[in-house]
């Protein structure tokens, strides 16, 4: 399974790792760089639609050029992601037409199963190579999945330890949830992979062992050189600690960003600052906002824990140090997965 | 580091499989079966501590009879666990100098370091070759035990998933919480454990990579035939599924059961039926204790979707679909995961 999934990516090195489409974060530069070391990059949505599109004509432009990644495949050897609910499918479609990314990733539906199933059928009708990948956080989703007419290719399974948007009250660790939703979704042969709180080889090798066809990090590439990210939120990422204490998942960020809409099955974890601790002490909302704004202007100071500004990350910050470059960071990965698996395998015949 | 732990568990067979020491659950038949399998058995404690006494004396007579199990320490080849919050610590120690259990698994303190250093220092002086098992959940409960003039031998992490008494507030899922605490204790090269959420080779698997020396199953024991449960409990467990849903913490039941004490910082995972559904509804506790307490006359009816006695279980129960042997468990546990870790080694050479 992982075999035949590898030929339709064919610049990827095994064990798979992949960069979260995370929004705005993910930009052309991280995504192109994840695909040049031998991982699968994705785009992350943008504010609007229009913006994915913008990346896209980046990436392919970056590809062009002195970034050239070896593949037989005709379409592009980067991945987009989008969020249904805020997302123009229309707009997608042209893009995705225009681009041919090897994988959309669909995500954060406000109508289930019908939205996926719409934007499935655009999508294979724009551009019969790419992949279809979705990513779900529950088993209920992965049961809905199989009845879909128009079947993904890939499925993401994200757990509880995931940072942005994720499940908010029926989230679950991938130590349990991973293995059940893989036993669910068995009968589909359809490749899984494994999301949220994967940031370093310990993981990906673990996510094997549950069954996962390959990593999806994105916390860990918040942390990448090449990420569009301010250097205050960056510097964060790589201080916290403690993912367990440190991150929560709250929509207080949202509500302070003016970040309305997200269907309410969803909640982001953050790092908490000085915004959600006054929030848990009772200082009204009015005047969190007027700080958080204030604070907005300040620019880099605006995050660390004084400070008030949105800093969503997962429970896998305690295990990122250092800002590296994607593709070291892809590398790395790898060969501290393959070292792992080869210290546990008991025979060496 | 898990070569030389073997060594101190002589009849242990690779990969380490360890039965957790459930509340009256995990019986001397429990115990006694699991370290007759090849893993290690621990006797879980009982409703006072005498009653763990009594539990290994049972064990050392059933080792001495059919059960022997090949060992050539002069430890007694099962564990015992106790929560200091509530056990005795002088009937504990004259348990332990009697019978010298090969483990003994320390948990919820009431004082922390201090209750960790009293019971420590006790059961060195009862049974010098007796290894202290000291369980936590959180980076700061490792960085604690760091600090302790009277280091245990091992150290079980038990992850978010778990099901019974676990940190109420602040765990976090394995997969992130597990290698934090592995990097922040890798200095005092003590073992760790990984413990919940895992009830299969794959879960064992993935502890593994992750850093742990083997892995702690609860759950899925719940569901061997020489548990010590009720039949509608044990029921419950096998039909159980979806654990991100079907299982939360709170402590109604404990409450229901008159059970109270626990330090504050812990709270049990269940499986969720008619007196949680009521209590989200609204139902007075009053209502809710009177129908439970009918429920509890009701014996094996008690328990299921529509019971309502307390059913303690971690977030693997979808994991879980037969009640088998404890040895059964063990052995398939074992050769799953190494069967899981020969198909990832990527070179066979």
């Amino acid at each position: 399974m992982a075999r035949n999934l590898l030929s339709r990516y064919p610049w990827v090195v095994s064990p798979f790792v992949v960069s979260a489409p995370m929004k705005v974060m993910s930009g052309p530069a991280l995504a192109v760089a994840v695909s040049h070391a031998g991982g699968l990059g994705f785009i992350g949505p943008g504010a609007k639609t229009q913006d994915t599109t913008n990346d896209l004509e980046k990436a392919s432009v970056l590809i062009k050029g002195a970034n050239a990644i070896p593949t037989t495949s005709s379409a592009l050897p980067v991945g987009v992601g989008y969020q249904l609910w805020a997302d123009d499918v229309g707009i997608a479609a042209a893009a995705i037409e225009k681009y041919k990314p090897c994988a959309v990733w669909l995500y954060a539906p406000k109508q289930g199963s019908k939205d996926y199933s719409d934007w499935s059928s655009r999508i294979r009708q724009a551009s019969p190579e790419t992949q279809i990948w979705i990513q779900i956080g529950t088993l209920q989703e992965a049961k809905q999945l199989l009845q879909l007419s128009e079947q993904p290719d890939v499925v993401v399974v994200q757990g509880a330890e995931s940072g942005g948007h994720g499940r908010a009250n029926d989230s679950m660790g991938l130590m349990s949830l991973f293995p059940e939703v893989a036993d669910a979704m068995a009968s589909s042969r359809i490749p899984l992979f494994a999301a949220g709180g994967i940031a370093d080889g310990r993981g990906l090798a673990a996510a094997m062992c549950l069954g996962a066809s390959g990593a999806v990090m994105g916390t860990r590439f918040l942390a990448a050189s090449e990420a569009r990210i301010s250097r205050g939120y960056q510097d964060e990422v790589v201080r916290a600690s403690d993912g367990a204490v440190s991150t929560t998942r709250t929509l207080l960020y949202n509500h302070l960003r003016g970040t309305f809409g997200w269907p309410e099955e969803y909640s982001p974890r953050t790092i908490v600052n000085q915004s959600y601790v006054e929030q848990q002490q009772g200082k009204p909302f009015e005047e969190l906002q007027s700080l958080h704004d204030e604070a907005a202007k300040a620019g880099d100071k605006g995050w660390g824990p004084s400070g008030r500004l949105a800093t969503y990350a997962g429970a896998s910050i305690g295990l990122i140090h250092d800002v590296r470059s994607a593709g070291d960071i892809v590398r790395e990965t790898q060969h501290e997965a393959l070292e792992r698996l080869q210290q546990l395998f008991p025979h060496k015949n």
